[in-house]
């Protein structure tokens, strides 16, 4: 039986046929690997580190079926086999919380690992860091962008398959998301599940003002109306005229949402339309194919709208739809290792960064230094995670994990806030790790 | 037990409050939803179907757990527990087959239901539509570009999770990739794997030659070498001085990869290096940051690479990340339906499109036309694939999918074939279908 989301073989083919050679050439002494990433996504300012949960739920239920052992069995010689048959993760995680805000070259992710153990968990550890990391950076810009607005993940229907839209509703709850509207990401993290109607309710019936009677009935307390299936301004006179005979009932109505258009011109002509008919209680959602630039241009222009449903841009991160993020060995058998490929050259050995503030709790820059005999001032931000395969600590709950996002969105410089890109914050490399770069290339360790 | 691939939760929270109002009101009657794309994506002359076989193994597997159901209980009343609790899909399915070269407007799939089935399967029908056709379009790209290399999808590590990740290996290899280096995509698609080393293993090494001579004693009969950790072209010379003494042991290389800087310019010196050193037979392998448009460049530029392994560009699709695409209510209780929000209409009914050859095979202009008593000439592209929530035929293997799709290719204008925006392909509404639209607009049905 194989599960697809925690397969082994959720791989790259080299780090099978990497895994044979070093088997066979008795190199199984320890690696250490880090993830980073080496550039800022085009527009950012900062990053927001994520995906650490899923990444240690792989490690620590990795193990191979016999139908998956029988398929390399096809492919690979016996004592790979054997070594795989009862294979356990049993290295150390150091890493990042979840929601810490990073920059290029800070490692968010070391494993410590018998060789064979800390390669062959490459490919799964950078998918999940580099999506989590992805959709958590761009949700943080509409969150600081419209920080008291509801704003829900509405991007299940175009994120990259079935795991891409739980992990996109996980990754912008962590970031401040106010809640999805995918069903199963309320069940298995726990987020708020926000839903309306679709058009073809609308559509469904043959009368758009008993499409929304229908739909009020139903849900008496909790009642979004979508507007804009033939004529949004026409539609919102519909229900101050249901109003007053569904209040009569007891039945409410929170909110219309509109999804086509000129989402602030609707929206200006709307609420008139339902202030004038007595309605200032019913809110304005907007929703269709928007990003934080369209978010922050409503508000300006100072459109009065209450909340919004973001899908295609931020389960895409659709202006910058990966990260160029990297999983490198950094030590290996004692060593400090680096690689030097033309514009991916690494810094070597365990890293460590410390982050200061200053002294009202701005960020004010890091160090990027060696984790062992090169302490410097500032906040350890890379923490032990993972011993021998086992967490050292629980798991803080993911809502715990979004209110120390927001509050680490305090401490963000004002001029990194923005959405345009900012004078990069300051990140000095210490003169060990620098040191340690040089003699590593000069061949000298 | 819940299973995030297939779990019916996998669905925007509106499907749930709208299909408890359409058992409150009693509107069980038959509804058909089309699957379309609105607009080619930018730079797209057309695209590749894909995604219907995921699609269906949705809808035939269809059912609640007993988990699932709990979860809903606490929100939903028991009438619609009791209608979930044995729920399964009945409906028919049309559709146009994997790899079928479409346009917008033109519908790849259509469900034909009871109105709370048809629409609770929305999310995750657009989810799996959107996304492997996004790829196998993207992926057409560089196979029409490149239609005698190998291609080699290289990209789980930044797709948007594991499924992500395996899709992307389908779709890319249905529509004429070589194949994956995704392992687990091997396994579940059959589709040929590809593997080379990483810089991980020479770093590992002392000596780069020494890991080169591990990697190929491992591998004798298939080796293909990284050469690009620290000096490309130094590594191509110590490659030289490597394969007599390998030889001499039965030892082949196969080929070498460049993963950095200029490739096209290393490949030039490389060939140079392996060509006077009698390698021959050695091919070049690229990678690194790859696209359609880079392979076309090289390629133009006559450089000697055999084969690209394409890895963020084609898993993310990165320069479109989405498809413009809806599934849309198109008839109801046997009336045709139609949205017209600003920017969205839709056109009504059950279509059908029918597709126009010039005498020498090559595609001439296709009709959009109604399903029944609105025939044209031409093939009719959209076919019977589930009846009854049962398939009306055995699926075709993905191996002759994919010869479908290069039989495909032949027929696509030369006008289309490119890379950059050609004249757009003919695609007729039939006057039928035009004169549907006015009568639902005037509400004359």
């Amino acid at each position: 039986m194989i599960n697809p989301l925690a397969s082994p073989l959720l791989a790259d083919l080299y780090e099978y046929t990497m895994l044979q050679s070093y088997l066979e050439h008795g190199m199984e002494q320890t690696a250490v690997f880090e993830f980073f990433v080496r550039k800022l996504p085009p527009g950012r300012n900062y990053m927001v580190a994520a995906g650490l949960e899923q990444a240690l739920v792989f490690l620590e239920n990795l193990a191979f079926s016999t139908e998956e052992l029988d398929w390399l069995a096809q492919r690979f010689p016996p004592p790979v086999i054997h070594y795989l048959k009862n294979f356990r993760f049993t290295g150390d995680v150091h890493a990042m919380a979840e929601g810490t805000i990073f920059f290029p070259n800070e490692p968010i992710l070391r494993v410590t690992a018998p060789m064979p153990q800390a390669q062959l968990v490459e490919s799964r550890l950078m998918n999940l860091l580099n999506f989590e990391t992805l959709i958590a950076t761009k949700a943080a810009r509409s969150v600081l962008t419209a920080p008291d607005k509801l704003l829900v993940d509405f991007g299940l229907r175009r994120a990259h398959g079935a795991e891409a839209g739980l992990l996109a509703a996980r990754a912008s709850y962590l970031a401040g998301f106010t809640g999805t509207a995918t069903v199963l990401a309320g069940l298995l993290y726990d987020i708020p599940v926000f839903g309306t109607m679709a058009h073809s309710f609308v559509q469904a019936h043959d009368d758009e003002s008993l499409a929304f009677e229908h739909f009020a009935r139903t849900h008496p307390s909790n009642t979004t109306l979508l507007i804009d299936t033939y004529d949004t301004e026409a539609a919102a006179s519909k229900v101050v005229l249901l109003v007053p005979k569904l209040r009569a009932q007891g039945i409410k109505i929170k909110a219309v949402r509109i999804d086509s258009g000129d989402l602030a011109e609707h929206a200006r002509r709307v609420r008139r339309i339902l202030d004038q008919g007595g309605l200032q209680d019913v809110t304005i959602f907007a929703s269709g194919s928007l990003d934080e630039y369209q978010l922050h241009a409503m508000l300006s222009s100072g459109a009065p709208i209450d909340g919004f449903g973001i899908g295609t841009a931020l389960d895409t991160s659709s202006d910058a739809p990966a990260l160029d993020c990297a999983y490198k060995l950094q030590e290996y058998a004692g060593r400090p290792r680096r690689k030097r490929s033309e514009g991916k050259a690494t810094w070597p050995g365990r890293k460590q960064v410390y982050r200061n503030y200053t002294s009202d709790g701005q960020m004010a820059g890091d160090v990027l230094a060696l984790a062992e005999h090169d302490t410097h001032q500032g906040e350890a931000l890379i923490h032990p995670i993972m011993r021998a395969g086992c967490r050292v600590q629980a798991q803080d709950t993911l809502k715990a994990m979004r209110q120390r996002t927001l509050a680490e969105y305090t401490r963000l410089p004002e001029t990194l806030r923005g959405l345009d890109t900012g004078p990069a914050y300051c990140v000095v490399v210490s003169s060990a790790l620098q040191e340690l770069a040089g003699e590593v290339d000069r061949g000298a360790l």
